[in-house]
């Protein structure tokens, strides 16, 4: 595991009042999930099933997929890592620059890992290379904000039927980029998706992810899975929110008017280039200066946290990562950057 | 994994009002805690710590162990996993009969897994079997609710310096016999303890659990532990009741009397025989009839939940483990079990 994730308040004596760090949306209105789990805090007594059975059935039943063809899990982190050992020794393809746990649960589990900057296109006529068993992709990317496209994915998933296609739409909630959903990517034999329900609902505290696929390859996982790995609250938040359809709704359209908005402020500042995004997070490069720097500037005197970046597979030290906040509080980075610049 | 472990009221239509099926203590008073995690759920909307650290460092205060010291995880069951997964291919001994995870966690890292009925005792100059690099040991056993001398269980671990010596002490807060201190363990370079703050506690839905020993072992550990596999309302649980000493006090002298009141009256049966035990579950053999159709009898007519605890390597299909509960619901299941035995 590498240090410098997002989210890294612990790390601060000054309190965080902002937190651009880690994508999760701001204003997820969760008083009805946390009034359940308030009552449900007299379970605790109780072990969770040891394999969260009724939750799976449900997710299943929810999306159309056959029993079996889903796998939830200890926050997706548990599936990255699930899948590395279930996959133990083979060669993973890794398309960068990505979350770097891809790479570390593949090399944690004795995989030989590729490094690929994109999916292969007509030129390669989307073979991928050889010895290549498992191909992870982010979709949308973090931290690119980027989606690929749906019809370039098919084609290398077609002509690459010996490959597993991990496919983390940990940010589906938040594109109106059209993503495969659960049935359509288990038509494939050679497809998983990677969900999660901390992301869409901003409670990455409580630790809950899934997998959806063909029920043959998520048996393989489950073969791996260690008991109880999901905790009761999980569990329970997860049957809540599946039960409550109307609840803790998102409206992405203006959330991404608001990203495009807070990019076009960023770039008024000249000293910072912002790459083009797709969903609710963008990656951005100082033209002076390094993130670092600016990390710590921003914590420290305007309680302000945002992800140096700089550790990810293929950047340097100039880029950091913004999550998109309420209008005022990024008005407030803008801000704050501005006068970072003109020390 | 198994199907059939403890605590499965899930499976069983009519309501459980009384369970015997999981070593949990009846009696905790969580009043305290509850309160102060329904305060934290405002903070599951941020990541937990990717590692555990400001816990680790407190526990490892507490034990007076050095920085280092204390590897928080996911329950006592990550801890078996990662540890199968950090010796991956090792040989292993198991001491059985014993909780199945063990040899399970062992054989999915491919380990070579060997049946141990003892610890190797003078007669064998305390010398374990060639090709041993692991032991897993519970103390307390469970299912048996025996202790393992302190004397014996030195002798071999001195006598052992190759094998790394894995000693689940889940239940150490449920016998009066002197067991192992963390710090007393951690003097050993073979041996790390297994702990279970769930367990003491009573909040099996939480997941908490943490392994102490000397750092050097411990960080070979870390280096499999995926992130944030410990969610944050059991990390602020764990900070919590260090903050509170004071909280859920348990007596064990008398409920470890209760535990031979129910043991005698479950002799004067005559039909059943019960193991001796050094704290709160005890083993028992039906001398007629099956655990299984016990079980189901109980579930289904008196709602009392036990352990078939057939499926442990060598105890056959008549045994059945019981944690002692309040002494009403003690007699409610003697009677209940003689009324079984009349039918």
């Amino acid at each position: 595991m590498i240090n410098g994730h997002g989210d890294d308040a612990y790390a601060y004596d000054t309190a965080i009042t902002a937190n651009f760090s880690s994508n999760v949306c701001p204003d997820i209105d969760l008083s009805g999930l946390k009034a359940h789990l308030r009552a449900c805090l007299d379970t605790l007594g109780s072990y969770p099933e040891p394999e969260p059975y009724t939750l799976e059935d449900r997710l299943a039943d929810r999306f159309r997929l056959p029993k079996g063809g889903v796998c939830v899990t200890n926050g997706a982190t548990e599936a990255i890592y699930l899948l590395a050992q279930t996959f133990r020794g083979s060669g993973s393809a890794v398309v960068q620059p990505t979350f770097s746990e891809y790479a570390d649960a593949c090399r944690m589990h004795a995989h030989t890992v590729k490094t690929l900057y994109a999916l292969p296109g007509s030129r390669e006529r989307y073979r991928l290379p050889e010895g290549v068993g498992m191909l992870r992709l982010c979709n949308p990317n973090n931290p690119t904000g980027l989606v690929t496209d749906r019809e370039i994915l098919k084609r290398v998933v077609e002509r690459n039927p010996q490959v597993c296609f991990v496919i983390d739409q940990s940010y589906e909630a938040f594109t109106l980029e059209r993503l495969w959903s659960p049935a359509e990517a288990a038509a494939f034999p050679n497809v998983l998706l990677l969900h999660s329900l901390t992301k869409r609902y901003a409670v990455p505290g409580l630790r809950l992810g899934y997998v959806t696929g063909v029920p043959s390859l998520l048996k393989r996982l489950r073969a791996n899975r260690m008991p109880w790995s999901v905790n009761q609250l999980a569990i329970q938040a997860g049957i809540y929110l599946l039960d409550h359809p109307e609840e803790a709704p998102m409206e992405v359209e203006p959330y991404l008017r608001e990203t495009r908005r807070l990019r076009l402020q960023l770039e008024k500042l000249g000293a910072v280039e912002v790459w083009d995004t797709q969903t609710h997070f963008q990656l951005a490069r100082l033209r002076v200066g390094r993130a670092a720097a600016l990390k710590d500037y921003l914590a420290k005197e305007h309680g302000l946290l945002i992800r140096d970046a700089s550790n990810f597979e293929g950047l340097d030290d100039c880029f950091f990562r913004i999550s998109t906040q309420r209008p005022e509080e990024n008005d407030r980075l803008v801000a704050a950057i501005a006068q970072w610049l003109e020390i």
